[in-house]
């Protein structure tokens, strides 16, 4: 994958070269995968634990970090590593081949921008635009008056309902669906009868959309995902649900319908929130978490249903002792039942 | 996106004009989402409090609300609302253009009505046939012995696996899969040996199947969904289950094997039911519950485990106050260990 | 769908048969499907309940169980139940269709193996290779520089990224994605920067993936399955993770990132690992548990925050008492008050 030694990487970002600057660089991994020839990295210099176990060949380590092999010394070893990765990607050419595929069927009124690359069996409806640089994979469906902006990745298996807009740098993984219908009915006579959703979804500039993903279309008006925020796998975002900017939603979370979330929130993997809740900028809700009240700004919860975290866990160590203390209390029961027998 | 005054909206609804008639409406939305010339509604008078937060220019309200802003008054507000947005829908002939694409690949032997559509890269597999009014959007697989009634609508990405049986105003949104295998094992000598999945799925009239959402076919037999029953995204539903009519299943909801689900039951999101459980007819399960045990016709559970919601709020409240508990009951446990010592 | 008579499939089975050898055998159904025509199979003597409930016209039972109706005594009901379907599972041919689909898109350096076959629409990027028997349904996209070893079986919509390799007997049900990027960001002055995800993902044989089921790549490394592990419907499985040989993961799990996970674990439904933990060989988390700390090997847990089962099953029983037990304690601190005042 590379070939470089210790000692030019070292140079390259700068770092103090601690042992062999000969020693070869065959790859990089994360300290639970890394081999004899990679080069791997410390975070933080209380995770030595972790660093004994791992066959990583050599380590970029912070200050303060006494490395037990080969090592290169830097302020930021998770940055410096992920700058290492960002010449192994792929060229984008390999994943989203330049130009438009002779199968993709896109309509006549469809604006597409000349720097813009289709992949095969694509399907472009009428009135949808591409922005410079937009690149679509194989199968990717824009329905109708669908409207990308620039550099936005979509990968195969795509589809974006008709009317919904993204803006640059949009990143959308393999089978994320935006724009499915809400899921909204009214009570008829011969069972429940369909609520239209005539409303579209707004993704903001540098959105990422998880694979398998849905964003539900407004019932009317607008769902809408802010600026930055990233959207893990499997995620369901309900109807007219307005996300804040830079949050982190992670996998298999769940958001109901007209659901208020403000900026830079944090929400672990499988939380679910009940509709019409706000959740206040900065909040974060641990994984798993069922949220059916407001959280205010800046508040930690967890649990189900979710609380304070502080109160969740206080009380969740109470109830794991809770077996012991019924049966103290029953002695103490026991003891008091015979003295008041003797009043 | 319309262009009518209010009065002739209220003329068109048989309302109670409250303001200005000559109001032009430029739109509808929720109260959440409505601008100064948009048109929302208010559900019932006891919603008040999120109005005067509203932007909207206008509203529909329910007799006995008193509006501060223009507004029509007519009996079911979000009813008339819903009527106004159909209008609002995009001619089906957008979403699903009418004919069958050049690029669908057709087995010579299906049998597609002359009135149905199929869009482009479709795949419609060897004895499958298509009623009147059915339309595929684009990469739709029905692989083999499928059978759709009429005036199905099928959205892009999704998969009908074979021997899948739909009735009439199915609606399947994007990448949904029908009649894939059910999860069954049995324990060989080298590990694990795949039960094959030989039943199919039928799906009876109206059902409406989420965007992602899987249900498996039976191992043998049937995994039927009743009429009229409603699923939302991401939702899992198992091989052999059997779902009344009438139901409304929530985002990511997961219902295991040989589950029996009677008519009008109702379960919020992210809720799991364990394998061969019975829930009656119209049981309502709270959102992520899990359900370990059956549910009798007619309750409504919450929690995880699930309880009858009654006693699970009383635990939940109770547990609330254990910490607090605790720490008095340690105070009489102290008081109660001297007068023991003296003893 | 058959056609023989019970005593045909007597001799068949080896089995002893009980009733009328002549009876016309049409088909085979679980016990709460089958009808009249239909023979079914008694798994244990101990579910006789079920038994008296069914249509089924003649059963499969075990030794010592007395039947109702004809019936055939077998050691393994199930397995033999499971000998029978087998020849009811339609033929691959009809599923996969032997050969290379004329619409197929196929990089001209791809290795195909001339007993492999690719269905409809799909695309087989650049430096991808295909071994003999494997099978593609229709739209599967192989990005670049994927290999598939022999006799995998891949349906319609799924997708790999480029990299990952699977191993031989894979399958891949409908709209599973192997090799999305993993979900990671480092913060930067303007938001959340991506990592790039630059490794891949391992399947080794005989894994199976389920419908709509996402697996990260590694961001350095791989992302693992080992050896016949099975996968269930909409699993999400993280970067790095890396999970042993032979274990069973029900829908709706999550699994954060690099999870290591020994062999034959079993997950329930909607169970979630949070990062970096270990789950020991052979344990086993009880439905929707979430697991927030490593679980030993052979561990049964259970809950949220998931526990060793008895105590989670001890404490469970113990909350449900808590209503009553906090009456009952609130006579005794009245009582205990007043002693206080006279002291």
């Amino acid at each position: 994958m590379t070939g470089r030694t210790l000692g030019e990487i070292a140079r390259e970002l700068g770092g103090e070269l601690l042992g062999p600057g000969g020693m070869i660089i065959t790859g990089f991994g994360v300290l639970e995968d890394a081999g004899p020839g990679d080069l791997s990295f410390v975070a933080r210099a209380g995770l030595a634990a972790g660093v004994s176990k791992s066959l990583a060949g050599a380590l970029l380590v912070p200050v303060g970090f006494a490395p037990d092999r080969p090592a290169i010394r830097v302020d930021d070893p998770h940055r410096a590593f992920v700058g290492l990765l960002d010449e192994l990607a792929p060229p984008a050419d390999l994943i989203f081949p330049p130009g438009i595929h002779p199968t993709a069927v896109i309509a006549p009124d469809a604006e597409v921008d000349a720097a813009a690359a289709i992949g095969p069996f694509c399907v472009v409806g009428a009135g949808t635009r591409l922005g410079a640089g937009t690149r679509l994979g194989a199968h990717v469906v824009l329905e109708a008056d669908v409207t990308l902006g620039a550099d936005c990745l979509v990968y195969s298996g795509v589809t974006v309902r008709y009317g919904c807009r993204l803006g640059d740098r949009v990143i959308l993984h393999p089978g994320a669906v935006i724009g499915s219908d809400g899921f909204g009915y009214l009570p008829g006579p011969e069972g429940m009868e369909k609520i239209p959703q005539v409303g579209i979804v707004v993704l903001e500039d540098d959105v990422e959309i998880g694979a398998g993903s849905c964003v539900d279309r407004a019932k009317a008006g607008r769902t809408v995902i802010g600026t930055g925020t990233k959207v893990d796998n499997l995620v369901q975002i309900g109807h007219n649900v307005k996300i804040g900017a830079h949050c982190a939603l992670s996998a298999q979370v769940g958001i109901a319908g007209t659901v208020v979330m403000g900026e830079g929130v944090v929400a672990g993997g499988q939380v679910g929130i009940a509709d019409h809740l706000e959740v206040g900028a900065g909040a974060r809700l641990g994984a798993k978490s069922g949220i059916w009240r407001d959280v205010p700004a800046g508040e930690t919860v967890f649990g189900y249903p979710a609380l304070n975290i502080r109160e969740s866990f206080r009380i969740t160590s109470a109830v794991r002792k809770l077996p012991d203390l019924i049966k103290r209390w029953r002695k103490i029961e026991a003891r008091m039942e015979p003295q008041q027998e003797q009043e």
